[in-house]
């Protein structure tokens, strides 16, 4: 059975997540119901990079599905395009070696936060940005940034109830910038544990508006407790911009 | 009594439009709900320079209240921008003489339309964005959009069962331009009838797709028959820009 890869993008605001859930629209469920329609009622299961929460984006999720007949790629992603709602869009498809996984391949992922800063709150971005409009020192937040990058157990920048057992990761690169009304931050990483991301910049916000010291992420990669660590920022701002896999 | 001036911002997808009307959501009845409430119940009426209609945009429309009460500027924005809806931001505020008109005293408004022309639909811009995902000649579109340039009777471009007696208005500009996936249409004028830009749109992209001649536009405006004229283009493409006062 042929498989197929496709990058896809949705707007994660009328979603409850990627995963699919009983009773709530995610967008696992969304596609899943259209390929099976395609395949005459037979159930399709598709499989995703990562599982994006509640109200998180994604520019270019990655997802593999096995599908008994052989499309070509534009049929493919004409139809599945067209089908599902317009919060879920198909990039692009190919078709892959029956070993490949979205999961499961070694694959590094870019996720990108985006705040907004700056006064009135711009009502275009409400679904997609976090909004800031306190006090912000960016170099503070530039030097703070660099701690979380390389290899780091990173249990204190978790949810408290997380069930992973192994909570070491790499983060290739942490950066921020400000670009017009925006702080957009960049990580790129091996991994992230569920929260990590929103929790890492709810605490680097605390940090650049000097109400947390900048050596408090030392602390908290060091003493692994998620009460030391800032807020959880809201998952409207946060974009899984790309995934990279190394085969 | 001051006479406030304020240039606000909305992202129309979930407003009936922007005048006050029974039993649904407009701006016009958000703002005088705000601005009533914060004068302790007693009525304040606002005057808009444009009534947009369901789902259009604006990103800096210009109204005018009367309020009882002299309120530093910034105080009176930062009041009416947190109490009312997301969906409207107050981006400036400033106290104008007595007999001035948000309406009534002479200005041009410039109005952006944004059509998305290339697949995939990108889910973040749907609404925002009209999609045409139909082959474009540009260059057609260039050359007939200069001819809805000047003073013409556009009783051709407006809703059939339009009530306006006078239907000529002067186009300063007309132009449109691609960046990425977009065309963006810019019309500056002294004034535009019900549905105007909307049915301009629709015309022109049917010329860009060559389902149309050229010359099509100098009929419509000669023979002033709507049936002559294409399609009404969805509103969510639609922005109000700016509005800018000769006095």
């Amino acid at each position: 059975m042929p498989r197929y890869k496709a990058i896809i993008a949705y707007d994660g605001t009328l979603f409850a997540g990627f995963q699919r859930q009983p009773k709530v629209r995610t967008i696992q469920k969304e596609l899943e119901k259209v390929l099976t329609k395609i395949n005459n009622g037979q159930k399709i299961k598709i499989h995703g990079a990562g599982r994006t929460d509640k109200g998180v984006h994604a520019l270019n999720q990655v997802i593999h599905f096995d599908f008994p007949r052989q499309y070509c790629k534009e049929k493919m992603r004409f139809a599945l395009d067209t089908k599902t709602p317009n919060d879920i869009a198909i990039k692009s498809i190919k078709i892959v070696p029956n070993n490949w996984h979205a999961r499961f391949v070694l694959h590094e992922k870019t996720y990108e936060f985006h705040v907004q800063i700056l006064k009135p709150r711009n009502p275009f971005k409400r679904k997609y940005t976090t909004y800031f409009p306190y006090p912000i020192e960016l170099a503070r937040i530039k030097t703070a940034i660099k701690f979380l990058e390389g290899f780091h157990d990173f249990t204190g920048f978790t949810a408290s109830n997380s069930k992973t057992q192994k909570k070491s990761r790499t983060i290739y690169e942490a950066s921020v910038k400000q670009i017009n009304d925006e702080l957009i931050f960049t990580f790129r990483g091996n991994g992230f544990l569920y929260k990590q991301i929103r929790i890492m910049v709810g605490t680097l916000l605390k940090i650049g508006n000097s109400r947390m010291e900048l050596t408090q992420i030392l602390k908290i990669l060091n003493e692994k407790k998620r009460s030391l660590a800032g807020p959880t920022a809201h998952p409207e701002g946060l974009f899984l911009k790309k995934v990279r896999y190394f085969s």
